[in-house]
């Protein structure tokens, strides 16, 4: 069971928000100590302490670019956020192309806000579709690529729904049609998760984040296969190949490294935490409300789909989603809306473009494992979930 | 002493570079990990646990408010740097703005080169020029300034000399030729060294930063009287008043308003900076090599001036100061070349335009002092310093 010590008293609570963020592993916090207060020396400094913290910060990123399938310690900009990373890849690829911009319906706000951003502007920003599993729709995205198509932008896997899209077709269908366009992925909710080999999905770009993997908030990653390809969105000290300005977050990049040594075994955690998924949705299916779970990544996965096991959507018929998440919070299961960086607006974007009806939309909740989810909480969040359900769906009677 | 334990060694280093950096506070740095490790909630989620930490950043960002003399909590905006700070200021104002924009020319990287490039895309980009002493020249301010003058950033305490700009007079003179201008000024090596007053010195939009005030690395925050007048320059999930997309960073914001509670008494550490700055000059005067240390602003102190105690530009006449500092550096004490953001170019942009000859540039060092510094560090690494110019001057004849 995940311990979380909740101001200052024994309160224990059942995390299953994992997608919104997570605590920092205590050997990367002991690692961020050390050169928050010690080793603190400005990396851009002259002197023999400064010249060996720059070591160090190249040797995070090639532990960075090893995890996701590069050699090339020189391809990773550090950033202040994967917020900041989508938009350097974004905003600082707009710069130097001409053409048709393309992106998925199912970015995550830093991704499809910034791409409003640019379509504002004048841009020529073209959305693609997602099916009603929430991968994005292969055949729409076909028939919108074109040679005048100079940069795509699609996740890797949803943060909503957990779909999990096929960057390796995506980038084969790309290179039918456009070539040269730029082809950028936010992994965020990959990578730590899932083998990421960026050649293989023949990416140019792509966004990793510290805080969805037990790495501290505050740092983001993106990957670049050519920098001259970027303009910087951040001016100054020329930090990060002129591509990132600002003195380098020295403790943070070398707690996310030490997180990323922590991955442990990709595919065991995997395996475990589907189990934790199903020990949920076991709880969830013995309430005899059937189909009241309906959307479709959640279910494709009982029946062993592509959708990642670390992110789970369920929509309550009759009920309001946000009410459930209350009703959770007081039993000590956290679990969310959706993205907490959208849990404020009405809707979700992402859930009615899979053609969720809006009653669907309403009795959405996010349910988000990690390897550190026991089979034990997952079992006793589902089995609380669907008491609230019970509970919330007779007073609406 | 500060003693800083280099490389698990007990190495004992006297560090004169903390306008390049400052190491994090011993309670700052526990308040990071108790909001990392423990209290790591996503403020933007819904359930309690991220509403309570939402009202903590709220607290944090008074803290910050406090600090310069005001007190709304609300016009404070979190960034990952004062480097992105100031790129928020310049280019989320420059979308909003008509009209000429006026810096000074001993502006740090991350506000000159901001400049430039809004400069490159076709801004009309002016820049007042330094008198010799390093403060801005007010009669070259008052030509430049007119009608048509729409935005104006001006440092406070220059991070290359320690001169001081006085930001009142300036936003007088502001309020006599184009009142609605905005006024940013880059706050961050005054902020914890000197009473600052927003209101008092007219400032629209102030900067501030973590790792100059033994906060960490990785935040800084912007001051804006009026959030109309900005446009976000990072896009997403709309934290921040939508001005600054990006999971807050709160274990670092934290952090940092617990090292803004560490300030002190500002006046005392001044007086006690000033000890350490006589101290440390009074060792070079001895060697009898009169006349050899030139920076207008470093006499200029001598003799009671308005610069800062805690920035010491000095010029060693006939030798290269990267030399002189790689010498310091093997006797333990670390002094830089100037800005760290600006270390590797060739030249000093800022004390060129004071009008230094270029013998007088190249035998240029920065000595950066803190409250921390002990008047028996800076008189040992003066007395060290003076014996390195003696041996390499010596050398070299």
């Amino acid at each position: 069971m995940t311990i979380v010590f909740f101001y200052d008293n024994f309160i224990f609570v059942i995390y299953l928000d994992n997608a919104a963020t997570t605590f920092l592993d205590k050997n990367a916090s002991e690692v961020y100590s050390k050169y928050a207060c010690k080793y603190f020396f400005n990396p851009s400094a002259i002197y023999k302490q400064s010249a060996s913290i720059k070591r160090e910060l190249y040797d995070a990123k090639e532990v960075i670019a090893n995890a996701i399938g590069t050699s090339f310690n020189n391809n990773i900009i550090f950033t202040g956020s994967a917020t900041e990373a989508n938009n350097l890849a974004i905003l600082g690829s707009y710069r130097k192309i001409f053409g048709k911009m393309l992106f998925s319906s199912g970015e995550h706000p830093s991704i499809y806000n910034t791409a409003m951003e640019l379509k504002n502007r004048g841009a020529d920003v073209v959305f693609v579709n997602l099916t009603p599993s929430g991968e994005i729709d292969y055949n729409d995205l076909e028939s919108k690529l074109s040679g005048d198509v100079s940069f795509i932008s699609i996740m890797m896997v949803s943060n909503e729904t957990g779909a999990i899209n096929d960057l390796h077709k995506i980038a084969e269908l790309k290179n039918k049609y456009c070539p040269n366009a730029i082809f950028h992925s936010d992994l965020v909710q990959g990578f730590g998760k899932f083998k990421i080999n960026v050649d293989y999905f023949g990416l140019d770009m792509a966004t990793i984040s510290g805080h969805k993997v037990f790495g501290p908030k505050g740092i983001g990653a993106l990957y670049v296969e050519n920098k001259n390809l970027l303009s910087p969105i951040i001016f100054g000290g020329g930090q990060e190949y002129n591509l990132r300005s600002g003195t380098e977050n020295v403790p943070a990049i070398m707690a996310l490294a030490t997180s990323v040594k922590n991955f442990g075994n990709l595919k065991e955690n995997e395996l475990h935490v589907k189990e934790c998924k199903n020990a949920f949705l076991s709880e969830i299916a013995c309430t005899k409300t059937n189909n009241d779970y309906i959307n479709k990544t959640a279910l494709s996965c009982k029946i062993n789909s592509n959708a990642s096991p670390y992110v789970l959507s369920l929509s309550f018929m009759g009920v309001n989603g946000e009410t459930l998440v209350h009703m959770l919070e007081e039993k000590d299961v956290l679990i969310s809306r959706g993205s907490a960086c959208s849990s404020k607006k009405a809707g979700n974007r992402v859930l009615e473009n899979m053609g969720l009806t809006s009653d669907e939309v309403l009795g959405s909740v996010r349910i988000s494992f990690s390897k550190y989810t026991t089979i034990q909480e997952a079992k006793e969040a589902g089995r609380i979930l669907n008491e609230c359900y019970t509970t919330l769906k007779e007073k609406l009677k």
